[in-house]
């Protein structure tokens, strides 16, 4: 298997090359997952987990007192700080037309800030399209697999949404899935959500796997959320311990390759 | 086929009680879809159309001056004063704790003024019990077809989507859908877009069907965008020509039946 650094030699766009390199001089494959509804959380989170991590996966619209300048000029401040990517985990899934206003417009103007977001691709290509004439600045993940119980995204929905990223390789950067996608010599980034080093499960559809699991299944990078900043969790050393558990799990799979 | 005021009677929320009823007296059977990025043009376009209408469907995320008090509170009133429903097409995609905290939290909080949202259902039935959790006030519609080229909807989807519905109908009002669902004796409220009377398509994947052909399919309510607030169109004289058209395929089916 290839090094994150080896990645980034070859990477098919400019978010991906960014990624990769960070991903590796950080050491860290770590996205925490910033599941809050204030301000004054999701900066502090930023800032207190921002050393360990190589993304900051966000719901901008659950923040209850947002503003753009009091929330993403800050943000964007931290990510430059810390050295982190933004995801806006929007799960864009209309028509083409509807998906470019509402990455483009509104009063969260997602496609200025966020290096990455993510699209659904039950509206079959036309969302890719419209996202990319939005802004083919941003890096693309697509959701090829979730999580949760009873998810609807069969194997065959899985590789019609592998089709459609190679038809945009140069806009999307990867998949959220729970396993590797694509053939070996294809490079598409991994991310991974729903794991977890101490718990199960919700209550509301939720499935965690472990770092070690989600790593061995093919993913690159993993998603954190209330195993790092849930309550009664210190969020500076829940992300120290999964940066570590997500890139030993990494080093095994290059050989004890450091980079 | 029954009456939209003989299903009030029947209805299984009230909400869908609301909704037949209204119909029935305003008689008409159009939703407009207020693809509009300005307060002023959303308030504008919802007092004009507001007379000829069932249903207003908001994209609020487009807005690009949204402001709580200035946005949602007049669209409110204009609801209320040409009693029509108000429909966010948020298309929730995500999992339950998630969708929970964006149909209730945050800037919009569309929990409190949406008579009706609705869902993808490619996260399993958590989706649905994450909104439920939120409001139960609201209607929702679930994904069951997209008007989309290429749309990853297959029958097997939109089967397994139908079994989400009812398993929770008396939260769940109904499909967006090109057809009908279920059985005759199940009462859905079908939504259908791409509606368009002059148009075939909008290059990036939507495709246009005529009124009489997704009313003969089934559907009970068509959902008109750009037919009715496209450029150089003049929304009162296309809303009142919309609602003629949806409201004598709705007669046919009903033997003539005026209400």
């Amino acid at each position: 298997m290839r090094t994150f650094k080896e990645r980034a030699e070859t990477a098919k766009s400019a978010v991906m090359a960014q990624l990769f390199n960070l991903m590796s001089e950080k050491k860290t494959n770590l996205c925490v997952s910033a599941d809050v509804t204030t301000t004054k959380e999701l900066l502090e989170l930023a800032d207190k987990v921002g050393p360990y991590i190589c993304v900051l996966k966000t719901h901008i619209d659950i923040v209850d007192d947002f503003e753009y300048t009091r929330t993403v000029e800050p943000l964007v401040a931290l990510a430059e700080k810390h050295r982190f990517l933004l995801f806006e985990d929007r799960k864009f899934a209309d028509i083409g037309s509807t998906v470019k206003a509402q990455f483009t417009a509104g009063i969260y103007r997602i496609a200025q800030w966020a290096n990455i977001t993510n699209a659904h691709t039950v509206p079959g290509p036309g969302v890719v399209s419209g996202l990319r004439s939005g802004n083919q600045k941003s890096g693309l993940l697509l959701l090829a697999e979730m999580s949760t119980a009873g998810a609807l995204t069969t194997p065959d929905y899985a590789q019609k949404t592998l089709e459609i990223a190679r038809q945009n390789a140069d806009f999307v950067v990867g998949f959220i899935a729970q396993h590797a996608m694509g053939t070996p010599d294809e490079d598409w980034v991994i991310m991974t959500p729903g794991v977890g080093l101490d718990d199960k499960g919700d209550g509301l559809g939720q499935q965690y796997r472990t770092v070690s699991e989600v790593m061995a299944s093919g993913s690159d990078i993993i998603i954190v959320g209330r195993g790092i900043s849930g309550k009664g969790r210190d969020p500076v050393v829940e992300a120290q311990r999964y940066r570590e558990a997500g890139w030993n799990a990494y080093k095994d799979r290059v050989d004890g390759k450091d980079y």
